[in-house]
């Protein structure tokens, strides 16, 4: 009987065959807890430098995993009147139980456009704000959550990235960039911006390790430092979210920065998403989103839907509809290149 | 040189008469403190009686302000990952300063249908809910909150209310209404409930003493009393939200309630604005929400607008229009006839 | 049959009768709501002036009740990591339902000396935390909260005042005071400081109210205003805080400060605490805590306490011992002076 | 030059080998997240059994840390208005940065013996707590929380447990055991009781991963499952405590659990703890507290610190005294038989 190929998530296996080699190599080694430990200098100095920053003012926070981070840096970043503006779409306003909320914090939600707000829509929003006389009744814009690539695969342009820091510097609150898939936004062929140009325009943003190629773990950046999160390390621990053995993360991320691994890994998955949206196009099915990263995400007979449930599992996004459905492929790191084959053969032999 | 008249809202001046003279004479009174006194006991049984219920499982509480009332009945009725469903519109999603938030809680947003929900679009909410299978990881609908009349001035019928009671407890959440204007509802002449079915229709619900007739209070009605609400003394104290001169409370709504002064202010108010409705109407003025309650809304020529400002102070709703705005009129159970015939003479004069 | 005197609490009765009358007299106006009326920017003014403070600076914030009032300032000043150092015996430690927990804080006790909190004892604290090699592990001392006088009726000097100020100013963090029976502690032959002391050296303090002469109120003094505390309109709204119609805060502590009642309240409640004080003495009893303010306590024998139970209402504090127990009295604003006389003479006619 | 060796701590290092064998062979299996794989399935189910309990009630939750289990699991448990019980000792009163706070609930502290509550103590303030007056007004005790072995290395006795469970049970509140280092204690030739012994006394209780064996993890154990901990899913959600790749919990909590690696490995370390405090007591030295697990507390002179810290690195356990100082030295599963004896070499070696 034929194996099942999977493109359900991006969070299926373990770490990087060179993650793991490292963690086995260091495994009896004895090191401080809690991040002091020389592996995660090294690997807070890797990431510095990727970003384009100077050593003695960035910070780079490691935690364990995205819900946490985002908790803890909205936590870190807001005063109590303040919320914090997201898409409808966003993580923390869809998939997070309520962690913003249990911090005390309103997600003030806009509309999103296949994922992503629109600096205009953001400007328009905190401007009306401030006009409407009953405004210290109301939960005051503290900061902006964005993701990139966002829930729905989608890219912010450089342009659109620098229209939304300029909303958020002229009207003083910061900037906070979700990159939970960040080595498939710049890995996409569609990307046009760099980590220098983020840790440029935004003033915290997170690289996702989960999701590529790390058992665990999200680096938070923060390049102004503690001129802008000052105490964040209690703040850490007091949401739970500091690791004792913090040399694992030092260790994880060291290997993922040293040489360019992350950006390979990166590569990889989106490599083979955009083999399985041209398959899918060649056979006439339009994406239900224009993705060019790591989700590619389609709208189809329920017949197709199900026939190729026959040889791959995949998400249904949203509700099974009555002729048609939506649906989620996602390709990762570890994604082979045989089982997107599989899936390619199954798409393009349907009648 | 003349005076203003006053439509801005319905909290501007200090208490009735009535209540005044109660305090008055027992201001000097000795009694013990927090509720505890025996004008709170009378004034619990008087509400527990104009509900219909029973004096031995009905629990009364009074509290200062609506907010506050707002915040710790939803925190006491909501498990930590629930959240609490409201209109879009509703006060505790908008005009509470992120005081639910606060308490730890998401308020999950339906659409407004001018200020109210629909049953069938919280029977739908709840279902997709479930249906969905990442709901662990979504916040959990735990309560509906509804205002009655809302904040549009708009009613609920009994048929929606019933319609409402039934998708709660089908999906065994309670219903809660902020009544914080409901003497307003109890007397409109399109009002088809009663103090007695919102007991039977709801979990719980407050009686808004702020803005009819006291100088501050709200009673929070639980018909099951503690087998709903366990433990809410306490919580009350933990919310600020408990008066230690809590006879003044007591005193207060024994007054309202003794002999139906309650229902009479309503009355006063509800009369006075259609009145101001009508002649709206006569000139030709179609309501901006069709309310009949004390709150009427217009959407009126600036020119008209700022004609009429000369002669009364009232709320712009929204931001001013090019050529056209919408404002709020508000009556009270202390607006005077005369003050009501200034601004209709105002409105008639217009050319 | 004799009626009982009352000794119970200093919250007995409402208001005094000048305050009772400016409402009356105040009850119809219309003013705009939130405390943006006139009498309260008047009270606002007559505070600043009795604190020494120019009006440019300084902020005046009027709460409704005590355990708010602390739960919404504490909030206010302290940032996520930190916690509020206070006596064990502190208010906010015992008798708040845990109102600062709720809000995220933990209270860090030190010991009680008669409800007091000492300098050297604070400062050693502090300087002990920042050198625990895992202080970042643990609630790092944010503010200190102290009450004058203390729950036991016990004043701190000018001196120990002074010493306080100095260590938080040393370490940098803000001296809180909670002045819910304030008047008591500057109307007490044993105070050496002032309003305007107490601005100079506090960070923040707030004027007792409810338990001197109004229906409800408190009024917190910050003599740098937003400087230290910004954005504290829309986080009293968040704590419930915020009373609708505000100028009956603002009547109410006008006629307090407009011509010194409050002072003279203060004085009357002490003279007639003390002549109870020297009763006692007389009789040979000393006192449980050496009190110069309007609480009193004594350790009695059991049958003394029954005794004057048969004329008198007061609290016993802690459990009933097995031959004698300790009792408070407590007489306030309000307290008559026959009452005294007849509790007086009850202890003296014991045997 | 010799190479130092290190009592720092007990998460100095990575997993114990055949923990990181299991993660290496695993490493490229595709498996659904959140903990819904088979690994983890298979690791509940070996836990259930080592407690002795059944499997259709019972609940085994897999979290990463310590302190984000007990703030996830004190939040699981207790009401609004309640608070938990713990030694002033009690790592979530010094060590969490406040996470029981953060979550709104106030510790409630006992005095440490040794690091122990006494259960006569716990009964004492329990009632204590219901006969006051007040204790509506105060922080209701809402579940006791112990730490077995405590952070002093003490041990509770089958007996002292036994009590503290009565004491929970008839005053209707849950026991809750912190096993951060519980194979130490289960390790212990002073432990009498047992994994199914602690599984009836206690209602919830955590089998620490992270100072055992493992990268990370802990292993919360619910006897009577939702009935007493309902909804606690997307409370670990919402907690920013639910790993993505579960299955890394479930693969490491399975090779701990499936032929008693768990008790070797706290065999392992108690013995050469045991040796350690041998050489000590030989040399005249006694200890500071008398522990029997893996961590041992001496009170030395200087001088002989000041030697042993040229070849040993181990924690000074609060601050330098004059002559003498308090120090502690950990092992681990990790510990090697050599490095303990070059310590106990240089502990004899003194003069």
């Amino acid at each position: 009987m034929k194996e099942m190929v999977h493109f359900d998530t991006d969070y299926m296996e373990g770490a990087h065959p060179e993650v793991m080699e490292r963690l086995l190599a260091t495994n009896l080694e004895q090191t401080a807890g809690y991040g002091s430990d020389p592996y995660t200098s090294r690997a807070r100095q890797l990431i510095r430098e990727a970003c384009g920053l100077s050593s003695d003012v960035a910070d780079v926070h490691f935690l364990v995993g995205g819900t946490q981070t985002n908790s803890t840096v909205i936590d870190g970043l807001l005063r109590h009147h303040e919320g914090v503006i997201a898409a409808e779409t966003g993580h923390i306003n869809v998939h997070e139980s309520g962690a913003i909320e249990a911090s005390g914090h309103k997600v003030l939600t806009l509309p999103s456009h296949d994922g992503k707000v629109e600096a205009g829509e953001v400007a328009a929003y905190v401007d009306a704000f401030y006009r409407d006389d009953t405004f210290e009744h109301m939960v005051a814009p503290g900061m902006l959550y964005i993701s990139q690539p966002t829930e729905y695969g989608t890219l912010y342009s450089h342009r659109e990235l620098q229209a939304l820091s300029e909303v958020c510097r002229s009207r003083h609150f910061p900037l906070y960039i979700d990159g939970a898939r960040l080595a498939y936004a710049l890995a996409s062929p569609r990307n046009d911006t760099s980590l220098p140009e983020l840790a440029r325009l935004a003033d915290v943003f997170y690289i996702g390790g989960t999701k590529c190629g790390l058992l665990f773990g999200e680096a938070v950046v923060v390049p102004r430092g503690k001129a802008l999160l000052p105490h964040f390390f209690p703040l850490i621990k007091q949401h739970g979210a500091l690791l004792a053995k913090g040399r694992l993360l030092g260790v994880q991320w060291e290997t993922l920065f040293a040489d360019g691994l992350y950006f390979r890994l990166g590569a990889h998955a989106v490599e083979l998403a955009l083999r399985l949206k041209a398959a899918f196009a060649a056979k006439g099915y339009t994406p239900y989103i224009d993705s060019y990263t790591n989700q590619q995400f389609f709208h189809l007979p329920n017949r197709v839907i199900d026939r190729l449930s026959s040889v791959a599992t995949f998400e249904l996004w949203g509700p099974r509809g009555e002729e048609q459905s939506t649906v989620r492929f996602v390709t990762s790191w570890a994604t082979r290149e045989a089982d997107v084959q599989t899936l390619i053969e199954a798409v393009m032999s349907e009648e």
